[in-house]
């Protein structure tokens, strides 16, 4: 089984790591991360580099087409070659993902129109502006698409898609030896529990 | 202040980037990813690959000092250059750090002889060989070195340690941010709630 992990500047690293540290735990997986061109590809906070092994015509017929998010996701929401590469492949994928704001990507793409799906809760009521009916879901399926919440929902999303692709059993031992049994210190990781205060800096944050 | 997230070969992904996308988010940080050499350090999965942007030589006095862990590990534990730094910057660093196997590394290097640490739950006993208290809390806060479980505490730790850095407003906006407010599909992300057979498969993959 063939994972395709897109790549392009600006990316949030987490989105795609979470995810891959799962997948790529799976039986009989190949992961290979993609962008438009191959070599280094930078992240939001500028600070971390990683390579993309193959270009969007290297990899053809992925089984699962994941993209996250990040402020780079604005930078590629018009039709071009990314675009193109994912209505292609989805044809044929078993499973097309994404993780926070990569879902506007899809979305952008046509692979979402009359579909439910989740993404970034800050971006959430752009999902309506493509079709798509928003959910505050944190992992949403919807035929062949899953889509998680922002950043570290991708994990989420990534151990439920390891329970449809390896069974419950694969999946459950990737939980174990990933050792994702969460304690966050603080109870402010959705809009619903956070502070009003602490909801007013993200925003100030995200919007910068 | 400045972050120093070390890389070797080998290295388990999720151990540095959960810890990077909290702490690369804290006020007037700088992050860098150092090794031995600079260039590309290949992960234990061996399809992903993160630039390292200096060596250890080039950072002399980082604030925070995180190292993870993984497979690559074991090739880690002699003392020699990665020891010698680690003890040096340790000197004047305001935290030390692991995620997971990355608390055997410190151990190793002398630095967490007769305090409490803990480490991923499949290698909790060898820290006592290193006169070190093994713990199986998720975090452990011991003088200046900070510790987590698994893989995935990583993030956990780096939000307690956000709060102590830059204060419970800032951590939990950064929680807020990164959404993490997990929803693992199964419950078997620790010894304690995942079933035997889980246990077994798990045991018998991170010891091939």
């Amino acid at each position: 089984m063939q994972v395709a992990v897109v790549l392009y500047p600006g990316f949030t690293a987490l989105d795609v790591v979470g995810p891959y540290e799962v997948l790529g735990r799976l039986p009989d997986v190949e992961v290979v991360f993609v962008a438009e061109r191959t070599g280094l590809v930078r992240n939001d906070l500028g600070s971390l580099l990683i390579e993309a092994m193959a270009t969007l015509d290297d990899v053809t017929s992925p089984d699962v087409v994941l993209i996250g998010g990040g402020p780079g996701q604005s930078a590629q929401m018009s039709d071009g070659p990314l675009h193109r590469w994912l209505r292609d492949v989805d044809r044929t994928s078993a499973w097309t993902t994404s993780v926070c704001s990569g879902a506007l990507i899809l979305a952008a793409a046509g692979l979402l129109t009359g579909r439910r799906a989740t993404t970034h809760w800050a971006a959430l009521d752009m999902l309506t502006e493509f079709g798509v009916t928003p959910s505050r879901d944190r992992v949403v399926i919807d035929g062949h698409y899953a889509t998680a919440a922002g950043v570290s929902a991708g994990i989420d999303m990534a151990l439920t898609l390891a329970g449809l692709i390896s069974g419950d059993d694969v999946a459950q031992t990737v939980q174990l030896i990933i050792e994702y049994a969460p304690e966050p210190p603080y109870h402010s990781g959705s809009v619903d529990s956070a502070p009003a205060t602490v909801r007013k800096s993200a925003i100030e944050i995200l919007t910068a």
